[in-house]
């Protein structure tokens, strides 16, 4: 199915993105490694721990090691061989694999009947937990929680994906309406450099 | 019941201190709220997770979601609306929500009729735990680790609760006895700037 | 056996690793308990949240919590007591812990009929979790993930247990095998200051 290819493409993506952030800590090739698996698979299992769908989705389904296994180090060759200008295409692979992550999240909860607001909730701990994990262990503070709308976007999707369920939409349809809508807004904040403003504090 | 209010004051109160972290960090009101989410429930579903008590206790009980969106609401508004000088008022209900969070902490565990030990340290980990994620998400160390007499209260109410337990006090006098000791410490600490002497290295 | 006097070496070992970058951080008594609580049973209970063999072990097991507490009351004491010149003993001590540490993730992940990949990968749970996590707490880039060959010789133990595992030598073995070679790979990285070659990203 096109979902399970894009979970894998997803997975993928996010190792990278954590071989990224090794590279730019100077960290070695092993510790590397461990940040790309903490990154793909960090907020899938942190989801499932928190609905008691254990062994977690990788325990059983060994493609998730081997295919972040491949994607570290086709990311570790490609930082030694390419050109920094060229990374610019990661923010873009990163988006899809949030709206995949974020869809995959809503459905997996939904599986195991769970009221729809915790759904979402799943949703966006899937597709943000591994990146926030990944930068807790690099030493700075979540991207996520930052600067661009990257939750937001999430957010967005799931309430598109909640009112698909509740008009009783085929499953294809509500899966694709939540990554679509997940992915355009992010690739719009993403190309025009949008963020939500900052709190403020009252002087 | 009594607890169940004071479970949900806390909820908002822990909710609050995100909000409160995100605007020193200068976040936006996406990553408050993921921030406050993270201090309201970490501890308890950290708890739950070890305890194996799954899904973890707001995934059928979405009142805490919405008290948490509410308090995070509220809070961001109040920052906006009110002079710092009001603040003062937030570890005093930080305390209030600490010292209920340790006894709803370890009266949960003995429900699954874990050793006595291992409860005060549910208790803990239920009280203490939400803070410490959200001081790690905020790329700082922990408050309950570093300076003030926190999980030293904790582990006084504890004591006191299992010494109620040990005498067969009635289940309402062993909670109160639980969570007045551990308030009371921490607001004499707060007062007066308590706390521990430092760990000396010898030079 | 001679596997369970290990672990509980391993326990007390980490406890005390906690307690010093507690020092060194300034905590106080209790923090740097709590920092050793978390370094010393963070990977075991990760790991065991993770295959949903919960409750985690400790939580009927209390003999860790108390070898928790002495290790760290006698840590405390030996930093005051002890000038710094006789600390090189714990680098060497954490290296026995770790290949310990290793073997019995990987043995419990096996026990509970999952595929080796996934026993190798839970034993470098065991092993590092409790670090990393130790490491986030005080605000610092894990250790692991860093400089030197931990993670790495890890990885080797497991390669070498999964060998032992493919050829049916018996349990003792393969046990030996992966604790000898994770930890002799770990001494002469240590003694030698070893490390891998840093990521380069091209210019």
């Amino acid at each position: 199915m096109l979902i399970t290819y894009l979970d894998y493409f997803g997975t993928a993506i996010f190792a990278a993105s954590g071989v990224l952030v090794a590279g730019q800590r100077r960290m070695d090739p092993f510790g590397a490694l461990v940040l790309a698996t903490c990154t793909a698979i960090g907020g899938g299992t942190i989801r499932d721990m928190a609905l008691g769908d254990t062994p977690v989705f990788w325990v059983h389904q060994v493609a998730y090691l081997w295919i972040i296994l491949l994607a570290s180090f086709a990311t570790i060759v490609a930082l030694w061989r390419f050109n920094q200008t060229r990374w610019w295409l990661l923010p873009v692979a990163d988006a899809i694999g949030m709206a995949t992550f974020m869809a995959i999240g809503a459905i997996k909860a939904q599986h195991l009947d769970v009221p729809l607001s915790v759904c979402i909730l799943m949703g966006i701990l899937t597709a943000c937990g591994g990146g926030m994990l990944r930068d807790v262990l690099a030493n700075r503070v979540p991207l996520v929680l930052r600067q661009e709308i990257y939750a937001t976007a999430c957010l967005a999707g799931g309430l598109v994906w909640v009112l698909a369920v509740n008009v009783a939409a085929p499953v294809w349809v509500s899966t694709l309406a939540c990554v679509l809508t997940a992915l355009l807004i992010r690739l719009v904040a993403i190309r025009h450099h949008l963020s939500l403003p900052k709190l403020m504090y009252r002087r």
